[in-house]
């Protein structure tokens, strides 16, 4: 394995000053519901609102300070792009994003708060990876991957460490999986640091790649997947595929309905907002997905960044 | 004073075991937006979602086993009849809650979740209180009022005094004003268990009998108010009000408008489901309604019980 525990601890002590350790909260009512306890690892009370944060800071403080001097660049209008930014300017270096010219005026915004220094593009992947790498040639910066990167699959595998660290009793760890940088460090943290824990991976019906190629034992990528879940996207990575492959359980996919409905309950019962993306694991609970015999749950709530003039349950918002 | 500092702390001894020791939250994009270090206790994740239980708690077991036996009761569609019947759950005796028939039927469920048994009554005052003195007649139950209370007090006083054992560098605690049950309880708290820090209400304009109560020197009861804090449209207990006029500094009001600016900020960079009511305190900040002088601020966030479905950012929920 390419990926060691050595790595992983390595990226928690790196990230560590910069980072919040997130708490973990319960709910008695979820717990009802589920039959079982569930315990929630809140990175959505992440900086910037996401476990991404976690990952571009590994990989962010692992450059020499050669590279970082040039700066770091990534295409993304998500998550990545706000955590890149931030970890940039902790860092004090620049952080180039290349956004498509449509992107939510409030994302915009967001990464140029954080000092992120945006480009835009046509809206398409072509454009996208083109206009990065006329910044890499025009600047020397690094790029860093999303999800696609050793770095920032150490990053992320950080939260379920620390989630093990508090609850080491688990015996399973639930984790949306998109690209699969989440997916895949807390597979690699609960193999490495748990005894027990088994981990799973939730996934919409909606774009549901990442089931279909665990199942067949290739990479299928997504074919514009419609979801209300839109951090879970993109397809697998290549650096990510085969540590799902190896040290994840099942992948389970859930609907859409479940998704929403999941997120509200969350919402009312937790006081805590979540983005739909980091309730499909919950969904996948309450939905009867997940096997009896797992008795103490973790779930990784990946982030909380949703736009609140457009929540699922408001009758003039199109259900996709 | 008939209530001491020995009240406030045999309250908070009293209720250890069953309420939450809310956590206390910052965020650096608000202490920007507010020119200050600000504080966020959060009772919306205190039990029932709300302060109210804290109250409730000190005064269901504060009962004698003999009175106790007889069970509680209390007229109220709000999360004080929520927080009697957890609290009288608790103690395992009957909570009698007199409910307006036309309350919203989530919060006719959420008090039988909690065991309280519902009488319905006409949504008048002259309804409930006949209704509740019907059933005092039938079972001897015991009335606890949901402010106008000593040990009421006592218990709301618990927030403050758990916010100041974990800053006791605050200059400044604001808390929103109803009935009064928390604002005194918090003034009471800073007076004796704070040397520098002051207490100040905050209250919408489009409620604003306790500003008006307060500089008056009586109390004027509200006339049928507006406003979109839902929690604070009751009037000054007689309890309260002399604690109030004591210990608090001053009463500022905020706009409907800043209310649902401060709720919403709070949603987006906290990640926290909180109830218009508990945005009042952040909105006389963000307004400037709150002398520079004081540097560190402690706000006690009331609760988070909201209605999903009629948020007042949206479009269709019309404005009050």
């Amino acid at each position: 394995m390419q990926i060691s525990y050595a790595d992983l601890k390595k990226a928690a002590e790196r990230i560590k000053p910069f980072i919040h350790r997130t708490p973990v909260v319960t709910s008695s009512a979820i717990n009802r519901l589920a039959g079982r306890d569930v315990f929630f690892k809140c990175e959505n009370l992440q900086k910037v609102g996401a476990f991404k944060f976690r990952g571009a800071c590994n990989a962010v403080f692992s450059l020499t300070d050669e590279q970082a001097s040039k700066g770091v660049v990534a295409h993304s209008s998500g998550n990545h792009a706000q955590a890149l930014a931030l970890a940039a300017k902790m860092r004090g270096i620049p952080a180039y994003i290349v956004m498509p010219d449509n992107a939510p005026s409030v994302k915009k915004a967001a990464v140029a708060d954080y000092g992120g220094i945006i480009t835009f593009c046509e809206p398409t992947l072509v454009a996208r990876e083109t206009t990065q790498s006329e910044i890499v040639a025009r600047t020397g910066a690094h790029i860093v991957h999303p999800y696609d990167d050793v770095r920032i699959i150490a990053g992320q595998s950080t939260a379920a460490l620390e989630l093990l660290e508090d609850y080491p009793e688990l015996d399973l760890i639930l984790a949306p999986v998109g690209g699969g940088g989440l997916l895949s460090g807390t597979a690699l943290a609960a193999a490495y640091a748990s005894k027990n824990a088994k981990v799973i991976g939730a996934e919409p019906c909606n774009a549901d790649d990442a089931f279909r190629s665990f199942n067949a034992g290739f990479i299928i990528p997504s074919q514009s997947p419609q979801t209300i879940a839109d951090g879970l996207l993109t397809s697998l990575g290549e650096t990510n595929f085969p540590v799902i492959r190896e040290f994840v359980g099942a992948i389970v996919t859930v609907s859409e309905e479940s998704i929403i409905a999941a997120m509200r309950l969350f919402w009312e019962r937790c006081k805590l907002v979540i983005e739909p993306s980091a309730a499909v694991p919950l969904a996948a609970v309450l939905d009867g997905k997940i096997d009896h015999s797992f008795r103490k749950v973790g779930i990784i709530v990946s982030g909380g960044n949703v736009d609140l003039d457009g929540l699922p349950w408001q009758a003039d918002v199109p259900k996709t």
